[in-house]
């Protein structure tokens, strides 16, 4: 397997950690979404809506989508539950995690850190709603240790790909304590270094 | 089952479709998000996000997200493919359709169509990101009858449920030949009237 990604991205650091987990072998190609590599001809034949990371499997055939590149590699492991209904609200968390947490948590990170934008020039928008989401995980999380049951699921290291680097698009995760202890949690059993 | 859903939304419709298509039991629920519907303490009891559909299972317990109902409504059923690969490729096309499609497609027709903003008024990134979802779209079909494998998947159930309505938003349909007949395909088999 051959995993297309850009280290800078959570969304391809989230497969990598998957792949890792679960002893799956695999080549990183980098791409440096900065530079155009998404936008290739190589690349968009493997995946024309020109976005990382994708995989191609050992037969050549291409997966796109973070989320569903991880349902796929997942499949028939611990990360997914048996119980349809934990299995349920693990999906549910993956959908909700790219139409409301990743659109503003990671675009605020992204043009902070990457297009050098004051945190003060951030849109209202992309700050409020980056808020919403960070409230609505500390407020899941209260006591538990997982967000889906008693277990490392794939909504976890969704979750946490982003949420873990809210900090460089100007969010004060101190405010979450619930979401710091979480995230602590879930480095761990993947064995990553805390975010710098 | 009770599905609380606004009938003006795709993304509830969606929920319907896929139970109707089904067989299986259900109350609607209406939920009148304009009037600020999904905003009750008891509505954020059940999702916590604030978005509609949500369903509601026999034994109380809730799921949010669209395109995570209609995969536990599905399960086992013949809307999700057997073979894995086929299954990502459903799975890859449910999480565009949240990022890439959603965001713009739906999101110009709520501003026209409920808010009567007039369509030259549209932030013109809606116009051109939603211009790029439905070419996707029409590259991908082509001549083929459905998204994924030869067969009718929640795939096309979720994306035919705003791209039928895109011109609401000042999309011209017409342009896009492919995407035409597979509407009214997956309408046909779904037993829908063609969308006004």
């Amino acid at each position: 397997m051959r995993i297309f990604g850009d280290s800078i991205s959570g969304n391809c650091l989230k497969v990598k950690w998957t792949a890792d987990y679960l002893s799956l072998p695999y080549d990183w190609i980098e791409v440096d979404i900065r530079k155009g590599g998404s936008r290739t001809p190589a690349f968009l034949a493997m995946n024309p809506a020109g976005q990382v990371p994708v995989v191609l499997l050992d037969d050549g055939r291409p997966i796109a989508q973070s989320n569903a590149i991880l349902l796929h590699l997942a499949r028939g492991s611990q990360l997914i539950p048996d119980d349809p209904y934990d299995q349920a609200k693990m999906l549910e968390w993956l959908f909700w995690e790219q139409y409301s947490h990743e659109p503003y948590i990671a675009v605020a990170r992204f043009q902070v850190l990457y297009l050098g934008k004051p945190v003060a020039d951030l849109e209202p928008r992309l700050v409020e709603r980056g808020t919403a989401a960070l409230a609505c995980l500390e407020n899941a999380l209260g006591d538990r240790r997982f967000l889906v049951a008693d277990t490392l699921t794939l909504a976890d290291i969704a979750l946490i790909a982003y949420t873990r680097m809210a900090h460089h698009g100007g969010f004060d995760l101190a405010d979450y304590p619930a979401v710091c202890r979480w995230i602590r949690q879930v480095e761990q059993l993947l064995r990553l270094e805390p975010a710098a």
